[in-house]
């Protein structure tokens, strides 16, 4: 990494946190194991379809793992690794800044 | 903003930073006032349309400001707003992730 020129690990992370859905996922998860079912309510606008992708490519990346808990009935819920736990503090400064900087624009319910 | 549950000002402070190129910019700009042809320099996949493009979104954002500096020559320079500085923790956190966890995998030059 260069310290004044283009950082191409930074842009890989940047897209990684920025891939449609994945910062959501991954703020749904730094609260603890969740079931796919419970990752749909939680991320209104997702489709099954783009839920499923995503989560698939966060395990391919070793930032999600799949929990099988056996049975009856098999349980399946989704976990962060030690890498994707790690994402925690990137999400606590987005949700920083966008709670000073963001909300005070936002229509309130 | 729910404590537990989707929060719309965090999906847009990470559809924001994820944007194409805009951490890029925003990594950039953090190390000081840049010339367009220094941005164009430091990000080196970027089109001149798109940065002029990225940098129009930004500052309608109030993120990025324009510094006119009268001449002859006038030169006009980008910098970041107090918006746009606070950024600066998102963008460390998200450097040292990379660091960690990304570096290692990526081909040394």
């Amino acid at each position: 990494m260069n310290e004044h020129g283009f950082c191409a690990a930074f842009q890989q992370a940047v897209e990684l946190v920025g891939r449609r859905w994945c910062g959501a996922i991954a703020r749904e998860l730094l609260a603890g194991p969740r079931r796919f079912s419970e990752l749909e309510r939680a991320i209104p606008d997702i489709s099954s379809r783009l839920l499923s992708q995503r989560l698939r490519e966060l395990e391919g990346e070793d930032i999600v793992r799949r929990l099988v808990e056996s049975g009856p009935p098999v349980q399946v819920r989704y976990e962060l690794t030690e890498k994707g736990l790690d994402l925690g503090a990137v999400v606590s400064e987005l949700e920083r800044w966008a709670h000073r900087w963001l909300e005070a624009s936002m229509p309130r319910s």
